[in-house]
């Protein structure tokens, strides 16, 4: 189930701490120690899977169910103005750690807007999009 | 079970229209007509909810088993460097359409790093972090 190397997974097996926030069956939820903000979160499945693309549909509705209970939570402690849940796959979209996980960053109100739900709207070409658009879902 | 001036239920009515992408009993995938990146798609629960605190669990479970679909297609179709998953809640953390949805963002590897996935990593207060996991631990 784990991978000998993988940090997530030794914080899963205990042989590495973490400020431990929730737990079940299937999901672990901590502290990030690099917080963005206060009250940043990570929840991962207890079993290794690198990212979306591998990790077992029970595992998905494990986390999905269990960023609720911990939002509920987040706010009735840290009263934020809104909470962003991000999600990485690929070194090059930024993932540093290959187990699969979850961000849950609350932003308080005395706290800067989040870096990560920052970036310009502008309208795309619509017969690109729509090319594209077909091209998925015609694999679906 | 649709708000009238929700422009997200009215696309799920189909009174708008979409570049659809995916769509099953609960769940509707459609193109973001102001994408970040090619392939940038939204995935939103057929429901009116808000965010995360008013969404079903059942429809939480939907979104991201169709998020791991999706992901596989726009990654036959795509081929991209990662995918980056993002889901704003509450106007404070930039949400602009209140009506639950998740980004799925793929990063092309002819495309600049996601504005989504920058930020700077700064180990925090340990105590303070240790402090408010506590506190939300002792509300779950």
């Amino acid at each position: 189930m784990e991978q000998k190397e993988c940090i997530f997974c030794k914080i899963v097996q205990g042989q590495i701490p973490c400020f431990k926030i929730y737990e079940d069956e299937k999901v672990l939820a901590f502290a990030d120690i690099n917080p963005i903000t206060k009250g940043h979160i990570l929840i991962i499945p207890k079993v290794h899977a690198e990212s979306i693309w591998e990790i077992p549909e029970e595992y998905l509705t494990a986390i999905s169910h269990a960023a609720k209970k911990i939002a509920q939570a987040v706010k009735k402690v840290l009263d934020p103005v809104g909470i962003a849940f991000l999600q990485l796959n690929g070194r090059g979209v930024g993932q540093v750690v290959m187990h699969y996980h979850m961000h849950l960053i609350p932003r308080g109100s005395d706290e800067p807007e989040l870096p990560v739900s920052q970036w310009e709207l502008k309208p795309g070409d619509k017969d690109e999009i729509k090319r594209i658009a077909d091209k998925i879902a015609s694999c679906l």
